[in-house]
């Protein structure tokens, strides 16, 4: 038994390249996106769509642009099983850097924003639409907000055209009870969308949330080869497929690009369960901390760490 | 909000022993003993009582037998907040080989068994409780055995005066759907009884699988330092603790002992999430295969192992 709405987005450039600056090979590249597309995965989001304006090529691999020529090196000539994304951040993009859709390769945006800032993703969510767009809004945050917030920006989401919207546990500190609670409050809120799920696996809980999710009804799935994505990492592609029953996936793909290529790549650049990120997920706290901590040549007393966290987290 | 009837029990040296033959010097399990009692932690089971006829010294550390010289050589001097547990593996022990409560200085005996064993079990434990101890029973690989021979076994523990069992995820193979759906088996089959869990990270499931045991109203339960154990490894101790409300625990003095002693342990000897142990997990197999490819000295073709194992695993 499978549920044949169910769609997968893997975003290993995207979220993977967090950590790297993008600063992935071509090869890389093509290669995770021949194994995704073998897997049956139905969306690969490639990177963000940014501005020239706001980043340096020299310090962010093509990922963080997504350029038609960067893309078009990478899939030519390939099979295409897939639709391809791409992650715009509100305040990172301008709307006239996206071409219309009739000039892309790309087939969805995916609008990145935090609640104060829902009337501007919206905004360029409808502009994408109008230019030919699959979109979707990725709410970020949302463990950090007053739930009053919240309720205004799902609000104004159920009055907009955007058909899907995603539940993002950006800093890995939801329990299966706050997935539960907010799939309910997002489906009751935004009757007739479909609903997604981005997870975080600071407390190891980003592939069990998202199948909470599963069973709350949504069917917009995230995931990351091997959980690679930035801190603790996302929900593991791997063990999605595996868990989805729907005969289309296959995840011997995705077994052998980890032994090729993603094994070798965590032995340099270490995403995962790390206690400096556990910290940060269960103090609901951005993992930028724990970024800094693991970047260190050592790592600092974390018993330290944890009290100045937790003595800097306001109690309300 | 905290459940006071639920009690947390360390198996970082019973189950993590089974990695490295229970070689742990004794400072560094007077360090763990130390660090459990500050946590709060209610019992540490510090490893297994076996008789020496079955083992030998020479391969397996202290921690396989569990003497009472070897546990007051822990001991000796420190605070006790905390009870002290053993387990004993059907088959690998005799009754006469433990000793009476009065002359020990462990509070308690958890009998390990498989279902088609456990008469076995329910005799052990009878004696073990005749003679003064706490006394549990943990069903082992019950993902493996058909419901019929499960529900024998659990109607056979009902009948007995056994006051504590165990629901054991002996491959990491669960879901929540399966520990939702045993959850309330063993709840219904065992009236008037204590429920606990052990859960395996094969699929990243332990901690999860334990909140959700919980949930369904399950208070012993099994964690493990760093999730230090055979194979992916168990539920990290330090996440449970953080979940549970109860101020009675205090995650500081694990997270000092993790980077003390986990973190440089675990560079050298590693348990946790691995692609062998995920596909024996998502294959419900026992994970002695995935060990073998984890212990070789380059990792094995996975995808050929992927296939392997599934073929050789019966599909019925």
């Amino acid at each position: 038994m499978f549920r044949p709405q169910i769609k997968v987005l893997d975003c290993t450039i995207r979220d993977g390249g967090l950590i790297n600056h993008w600063q992935f090979s071509d090869e890389f590249v093509r290669k995770v996106f021949i194994a995704l597309s073998r897997a049956g995965v139905d969306y690969m989001e490639i990177g963000y769509k940014s501005s020239e304006k706001y980043f340096c090529r020299k310090e962010n691999g093509a990922w963080k642009f997504c350029t038609e020529e960067d893309i078009k090196r990478i899939i030519g000539g390939a099979e295409m099983n897939m639709k391809l994304s791409a992650m715009a951040d509100i305040g990172r993009i301008e709307a006239e850097d996206i071409l219309p859709k009739s000039e892309s390769v790309l087939d969805m945006i995916r609008v990145a924003c935090y609640a104060k800032e829902v009337d501007k993703g919206i905004s360029l969510a409808h502009q994408c639409m109008d230019k030919g767009y699959e979109v979707t809004i990725n709410l970020m945050a949302v463990s950090k907000v007053l739930e009053s917030e919240l309720d205004e920006a799902l609000n104004d989401l159920s009055k907009s055209n955007v058909p899907v919207v995603y539940l993002v546990d950006s800093f890995g500190a939801m329990y299966s009870e706050q997935i539960h609670f907010l799939a309910k409050k997002y489906s009751e809120a935004l009757p007739g969308k479909d609903l997604g799920i981005h997870a975080h696996n600071n407390q190891q809980l980003a592939f069990s949330n998202t199948v909470d999710a599963i069973i709350c009804g949504i069917n917009r799935i995230d995931a990351t080869i091997y959980g690679m994505g930035r801190g603790a990492g996302n929900c593991p592609l791997e063990l999605l497929l595996s868990f989805l029953k729907n005969p289309k996936f296959d995840i011997r793909p995705i077994i052998e690009i980890i032994q090729e290529l993603f094994i070798p790549m965590k032995a340099k650049m270490e995403w995962g369960y790390h206690i400096p990120y556990m910290i940060t997920g269960i103090l609901n706290e951005h993992p930028r901390s724990g970024m800094k901590a693991m970047a260190a040549e050592t790592l600092p007393d974390l018993g330290q760490f944890y009290d100045d966290l937790k003595d800097n987290t306001p109690l309300d």
